[in-house]
């Protein structure tokens, strides 16, 4: 028998909801902003053990995580971004090219600490609940991962930045990863001088935020979404304000 | 020049932080204890603001989301799950094979509400900022729209079920996705009965929580992680004590 309650029984208060929401807004991709300071050790633990209470397929908890302070390992990760950034500009044309030259898109240096997570496809044998159909499932895990290392590097005041701009061979081999072992993220942490008001990309001029109710669908792709949902989501509340 | 700060200048007050961690910590996959009760329109609607406010390769915002309440949908879902589980099973050997006919791994009709959430990678035309090197940033930042999601609905009260043992072709059909867009997750939400102490599968004696300093290395791959780490990440803290 299901005992009485209310639908929010297990719902958070306000101050501890509020924290969660803040961390979402808030939360930015740092690539300009950081300060050479050390990430303390115990911030460092909790935030790895954020990491790892993801949900993950299968329970597999495929992810490992590489804490890079060596400064001549960064060095070479940064010489791999610049190529790959290089590459990266030569696909953009004319004007839209120029505006990707100013934009800065890595703290690799700046940064006192770079993270790679990584996800081993066979961290739970062969045939893992879950992922039978959907192979990606492992690789799905260790994003969530880092998403709530994010978020919690954002409740401790650290920005992360996250630097896809790598030709993923390379860097598995300037970190020695072995070849099952896909680096999925590779981030830059640390303490910032500032957390922007908006997204980066956004205050520079290259992409605008999307309208949320432009996205949401009824029951099937094109079908209307619920009645009176869609005018909650075209409200830009306090929440959105500045994010 | 850098102002005056301390190194926690925008951590959150302990108060906010713990909302996020316990968010995180106490976090499920949810399959057996859905209930029936309706998803209040304004609290989904929060929900939704929190997954699109994930971070994303470009700006690209490559998400769509699907709220399926249509009870003949789901009931197609549903069957699509029963296929694709029964091929599941057989994957899996003697013992493990009937533990696994055990599992409850789905809630898709006894929760009042399914989201799929898709990816479509021609959102921000074909070349995207920090896309050109990893092509699978677009679904990793799908990702981070569900973990966002899934979050939030903690901090509201609201279990989510990932279902990942779906044929993504066969989903597309029953849902009208286009050719090009991806289903990365569907998913289950509604209130619950209970948030369980640990996942379910750790519960069921599937697999167990991997000890988080045998998945920490230094500057490479192998290489010790900074001394202090490991003590800090082996003490099963009270943050992991229901987790």
């Amino acid at each position: 028998m299901i005992p009485a309650m209310s639908a929010s029984t297990f719902a958070f208060d306000d101050v501890a909801r509020q924290g969660l929401y803040r961390a979402i807004f808030s939360r930015r991709d740092v690539r300009a902003q950081f300060r050479p300071d050390p990430v303390p050790v115990d911030v460092l633990a909790r935030l790895l053990r954020a990491a790892h209470h993801a949900p993950s397929v299968g329970f597999m908890q495929p992810w490992s995580f590489l804490l890079i302070e060596d400064k001549a390992i960064r060095q070479q990760v940064k010489s791999l971004f610049d190529r790959a950034n290089a590459e990266a500009r030569a696909m953009f044309e004319d004007d839209k090219g120029a505006a990707y030259a100013r934009l800065k898109l890595e703290g690799i240096l700046d940064s006192p600490l770079n993270l790679c997570i990584t996800c081993d496809p066979d961290r739970a044998g062969p045939v893992v609940i879950g992922r039978t159909h959907i192979p990606e499932m492992d690789e799905y895990s260790t994003v969530c991962a880092v998403m709530n290392l994010w978020l919690a590097a954002r409740a401790e005041g650290l920005g992360v930045g996250w630097v896809s701009i790598l030709d993923p061979v390379s860097l598995k081999e300037v970190l020695g990863i072995p070849a099952r072992v896909v680096p999925v993220a590779y981030l830059c942490l640390g303490y910032v001088t500032e957390f922007l008001d908006k997204p980066e990309l956004e205050l520079a001029g290259w992409r605008q935020r999307l309208p949320l109710e432009d996205l949401v669908h009824g029951d099937r792709w094109g079908a209307k979404a619920p009645a009176g949902l869609a005018g909650l989501l075209g409200a830009d509340g306090h929440q959105t304000s500045n994010s």
